[in-house]
């Protein structure tokens, strides 16, 4: 097997692109495909700053990896799930990444600013993990992003990630889902734009990049990650892009390409309407109501601990 | 298990519909949801003359049982595509039926009109037996809903069957197939209106009927129907009605709800343009051509046929 670029030997193959790759080319490859999605949907400009938000996985350490490599302006984001070994390990790729390249990184406790587990969530809202873990992402993205002057939030979103949303988005035809799948949500007022560079990138290549670039990351999947029906999407495109390589991508992007005449009012212009209507009376963040989901969700947490103080 | 309508007891379970029911109540059902689709889409009015295209399987039998009990002016018509004892057993539950129930009947040949079999069609055509048969169809339908006054032509397809080619449409995104991806295509110049009164019935409650209707048909698949693609689209998707009962009527009328707004053409207009520019020369039915794509068929397998008498 020969690299399509140089004929030197291959090391990975890509039937999706009818090609195989040897390890300085698929470096190139990788670079290249982020560079063209970044451009392709205006998702950075020279003068943005970029905050990254890092799971410790292979994806996200990898988009913080390649968005530096491009030459990008980068600070990381994490946020400590405190999940016992998981969140611990995962913490630590991140802090080790970061302080091997010399880049700045902001990491914040969940547990800490909750006064509760992932699993007091669960249990107080009487919702899924995956859920108050959602909420709660998204309101450190925010925070931080506002906190570090961040134009920009990048998240590391792949192609498989991308095209099984959407699969499962079209099955039910969930149009308010179905306008916001797509790789870059412009900015609303007082919130960074968010992008997802490696949208034309595979799982597979993802972890083929962060091995060649020997970036150690958090293997196992988040222990509350069962997302059932995810799992399945994600199944059965992998057997149909087995069946007939590049389906992923076509399925995807021909979405994209249809995106606005199907949903013509951008989502910036949607949410626009839904924009944040002021801070939070409790934490000062931007919020759309009075007191921020989150900071709701806290005295949840903590009124059903008391509770459970009270039957001790 | 009981039946959700008159509490006896049950022999079909439909968990898509939360519901099990008992032979009376599942008759009851299945002509109601064909019913509903007629009306829905305004598929059949009452003065029509429905072609019923019936190839022996479960579902078109059921399709032209169904028509009957409702009331509906129809005559069946069956292509014999003379492949060996498939078609020989097709053809004579087709008979069968249509003695049993004093209902007309058309049979044409594809051999004898061809002068050659499907195999000689797919060597002559260098294409897929499908490709040549899919064709042979249409020409035969157009035929024969000219030659007995046919307003409507009715095909056996079930929401299994639209649910999967709108799945494969949507995977490449076919513009064109996306927007005839309904149950319902007007009539154009000279040409029945076709309509697909099963849409919102499953491949099992359409067996489960022909079943408890005693209507034996042809079990066996066409020899050379493998359309690997339909087939993993089929699977794919009935593993996610087994996880979630319910997602591939929703996927598809779903779809339908929108179609209308995305491809706001409606096919009638499309195909207007489309619309057969005359007679064939050589056999004289409609046409978009001179000698319309059936002749040239034709001529395509007598060619073949004599140079391999050549090389004989």
């Amino acid at each position: 097997m020969k690299c399509r670029a140089c004929k030197n030997k291959a090391v990975i193959r890509l039937p999706s692109h009818n090609s195989a790759f040897c390890p300085e080319c698929f470096d190139r490859f990788t670079l290249s495909q982020t560079k063209k999605a970044i451009d392709d949907y205006g998702m950075i400009t020279a003068g943005d700053h970029v905050l990254v938000a890092v799971s410790g996985g292979k994806d996200s350490l990898a988009l913080w990896d390649i968005l530096t490599r491009l030459g990008y302006r980068t600070t990381g984001f994490h946020l400590d799930l405190g999940i016992g070994e998981y969140s611990a390990e995962s913490r630590g790729h991140v802090e080790a990444f970061a302080s091997r390249h010399g880049l700045p990184l902001v990491v914040e406790s969940l547990r800490d600013s909750v006064n509760g587990s992932v699993t007091d969530i669960a249990q107080a809202t009487r919702r899924p993990a995956c859920s108050g873990c959602g909420m709660s992402k998204r309101y450190f993205f925010n925070k931080v992003a506002l906190a570090t002057n961040a134009t920009v939030l990048a998240t590391g979103h792949n192609l498989d990630d991308e095209a099984s949303r959407l699969f499962g988005n079209l099955l039910h035809w969930h149009d308010e889902y179905l306008a916001k799948n797509r790789p870059d949500l412009p900015a609303i007022s007082g919130l960074a734009k968010k992008v997802k560079p490696l949208v034309r990138l595979t799982e597979k290549e993802m972890a083929a990049y962060a091995f060649l670039r020997k970036i150690p990351y958090v293997v196992k999947e988040c222990p509350h990650s069962i997302d059932a029906k995810q799992i399945l999407f994600k199944k059965v495109l992998g057997e149909i892009e087995a069946a007939s390589p590049g389906t992923k991508h076509a399925f995807l992007f021909g979405y994209l390409d249809r995106i606005s005449r199907w949903y013509p009012e951008a989502p910036g212009e949607q949410e626009e309407e839904e924009a944040p209507t002021g801070r939070c009376e409790q934490c000062g963040e931007i919020s759309w109501t009075p007191v921020c989901s989150f900071c709701r969700m806290k005295e949840k947490v903590a009124r059903e601990l008391s509770r459970q103080e009270e039957f001790r």
